[in-house]
């Protein structure tokens, strides 16, 4: 039997439906019949059950988004970083393998070939940097799982929602044997609130940036693919492979679902800080090579935007 | 066996004299021996060396001061959360009874009796409230266990410090047997940089204020008792009853270490806030009555500043 925590949640419910669709038994606990956020409770439900595998989807994003956690910093720390380490010392107890729902949400920026030399770039919205994203992209290159977060407390400024994901990855290594599943901004063909796609329709103003993205369904597929796969525990940036700037994505929302809106941007960074946002925003690229090296397949960004939007389920 | 983690630090040092006093067998764990904090580690030493309990004097508080902590987000979090979190998970998975240095800086004021009612004032510094303080010290009421933490994440704003402390009891609270042993603004009759009546003799200005605070070694000797008396677990304000105001503590270094020097006082927290501090501070009266109702002996505050002063030895 695998666990399943945090499974009515946005992310959850797409493991809970993976899981049926792969006829895999599980079990998705509820904090009303287990408080799994306490060490005891959780340790004695897997003593008693003694599942194979745990999936970590529970955590705290903030609504309507991350601006939220500046002002729920214990509930922050509490849902994105205690409960993953209390999850990783009851499975350490019982050496039960697990996986948690991480975040790519912990950098800023790329790393930029200019000149023959790669060097990082936490700002992608820099003008001088629009020819290289339109036109070479291949000199674009994506954070892996062996570069430190630069959008983190430890490297900061960082949102305190990307700080205490940052941290849980930090408390977590080394204990125990678990996988690090890193989401990115979550999209997919079902029209909703968390849907970036329904995101981008229904901003005031779009900011445009540049992305590595998930497909939810492709996303648990994935973290699923690695535990049956038996892949070696730790670290995966697990988003669709590539990156697109949110002009792309717009160009893509008008190609397929031809809304009557027209777009309007953010003028610049400054006015999408004064005006939309309270706390700095992670943009950044990810570099999907170690979860494609080990036989893991997962589309294309484009084509997973364009099967989603071809496919799309308004609400 | 008692295991004494952070025995090296300033209130760690005051265990492990105290626990040499009382000839209790203690080991005064390094991380360099075993990372106690990661679970693996501390679980497999618990489970060879089963002490009878575990004392956690372990943290980071910031050098030179509290704003330190603010630069150093993650360090505080690890060292003052997640550590207990772990000690509370390894401990409860043995049934190891433990406690931790907990912090009284998760309070900001006193409860004021003002008309025949009580209500609670977060800032002692108030002109009006000069008079009380003085003249009716009886209308100073402490802060309960039972009083939640109004300095905190949950009841900001507070210091990352103080938010990494008031998040560690809620995370312990329920995992285990624990004490959850409240220190405050530590002082004894050896000059030192973490010894308040240093720091007071040192400061360019003080700042004057109102706090319940706890001489070293009465505080470790008191954690002590609690467990070799085996009160209830849960948490105590561990302070000398009473409180004193900054005024107070000058006047008595003045009394009995004759400085040259003349006290200067921030004219307001205004410009103490612009001036000498970034994040801000706490300062509260805790009441020890729970404590004391156990039956451990504590001095009253003014015993113990007088004590220590006469038989000061500088550094």
């Amino acid at each position: 039997m695998i666990l399943l925590l945090g499974g009515s949640g946005y992310i959850g419910q797409a493991f809970a439906r993976e899981l049926e669709r792969r006829n895999l038994p599980f079990k998705n606990l509820s904090r009303r019949e287990v408080d799994y956020t306490k060490f005891d409770s959780l340790l004695g439900f897997l003593k008693s059950e003694q599942p194979e595998f745990v999936i970590n989807a529970a955590g705290f994003t903030g609504k309507p988004n991350v601006d939220a956690c500046e002002l729920a910093k214990a509930d922050t720390l509490a849902g994105n970083t205690l409960l993953p380490l209390t999850i990783a010392n009851a499975c350490a107890t019982l050496d039960i393998p697990w996986g948690h729902v991480s975040s790519g949400c912990i950098y800023s920026g790329a790393k930029i070939v200019l000149n023959g030399s790669e060097r990082v770039e936490k700002d992608l919205t820099k003008s001088e940097l629009r020819g290289v994203i339109k036109q070479s992209p291949e000199n674009i290159h994506g954070f892996t799982e062996t570069d430190a977060p630069n959008f983190s407390f430890r490297d900061g400024p960082c949102s305190f929602y990307s700080g205490s994901k940052a941290l849980a990855e930090e408390g977590i290594a080394g204990v125990g044997r678990s996988y690090s599943w890193r989401l990115r901004i979550p999209f997919d063909e079902f029209d909703s609130p968390r849907n970036y796609l329904s995101k981008v329709q229904r901003y005031a103003k779009v900011y445009d940036n540049v992305n590595s993205i998930s497909h939810r369904r492709d996303f648990a597929s994935a973290c699923l693919d690695l535990w049956q796969r038996r892949a070696a525990f730790g670290i995966y940036n697990v988003t669709n492979p590539g990156f697109v700037t949110t002009r792309q994505v717009v160009a893509l929302i008008g190609k397929y679902l031809k809304p009557a809106k027209r777009f309007e941007y953010w003028a610049s960074d400054a006015e999408f800080y004064q005006t939309a946002a309270k706390t700095p925003r992670s943009n950044c690229v990810l570099d999907a090579g170690k979860l494609l090296a080990t036989g893991v397949k997962i589309r294309p960004v484009v084509e997973a935007l364009e099967d989603s939007l071809r496919d799309w389920k308004p609400e």
